[in-house]
């Protein structure tokens, strides 16, 4: 990123540049996720982070095919938002001393990175059909639908056991 | 918060830790707004952001209602993910040279702190009923609504002409 120049100069350039923020994003994830799987007493949350660390690991690959059918070598830019998360989220679940109240802020962290990542695949959907390339926002849709079923899980798991258990 | 220590011991430490997170966040994204509205070319875009900024100065007062409520003085504690958000969305948009282009990566910026509001305060719902707050769920409730409908209408905005605009 140019310090005195502004680099991103057209609508493709935006596009790209926010394909190398996800593609940051999803490697983070998928190196912060087998804490969390660590941390994790419930053996369905666990299951369940377990299962989206493989899909993540999967989500890396679509973004670099992405990428290629974009004509252009996957690369990634540093993501302060992505960091910010993460930083947050190891913050809070360190600070937390009972393993049940423990999956309730694992399952909060977690949705907030799945939020992020609903937030930037959404405008990079309509972005990809906005340029023609129906092919990129097809495979983008796919990884968008699995963040959100995800999400779904999660907060199913959180009303259903997890946030009864962390009170009682 | 401490170092060396456990702070966060009952769900509901973890409740309040994440009202004083979110309460920082909010104010945050009060400080960040009339910045956003002045780069805005899009007239429609630029209401919906000043109508947004009303809206989160009331969703601070909001949250220190629920503070009270709760038996709490209203705090806030450092939030590194809605920093890292803010920080990441003056790098895109001060990289973008095009005012087209730009009132695109001002809704994908302003997109991303509404979905972290939405995973925060989807969150701190459950877990005020779980906590058998209903009155304060209700409140948090109303300002989750706005935050969703803010998202949809930057969608609508951004599908609808801003898009268009933007790769032309």
């Amino acid at each position: 990123m140019g310090l005195f120049t502004k680099d991103i100069r057209t609508f493709d350039d935006l596009f790209l540049h926010q394909l190398k923020d996800i593609l940051y994003a999803e490697k983070r994830i998928v190196g912060a996720l087998p804490k969390m799987i660590a941390k994790a007493a419930d053996a369905e949350l666990r299951a369940g982070l377990e299962q989206h660390f493989d899909q993540t690991k999967n989500h890396v690959k679509r973004l670099e095919q992405v990428f290629r059918l974009h004509g252009a070598a996957p690369a990634s830019v540093e993501c302060p938002a992505i960091d910010g998360i993460i930083e947050e989220a190891n913050e809070v679940v360190g600070e937390v001393a009972d393993a049940a109240v423990l999956d309730a802020a694992l399952i909060n962290a977690a949705q907030a990175a799945e939020h992020y990542e609903i937030a930037r695949y959404g405008s990079l959907i309509s972005w990809a059909r906005q340029l023609g390339r129906s092919d990129v926002a097809g495979l983008l849709q796919k990884t968008l639908d699995e963040e959100k079923v995800t999400d779904r899980k999660l907060t199913t798991l959180a009303e259903g056991r997890v946030n009864l258990r962390a009170a009682s």
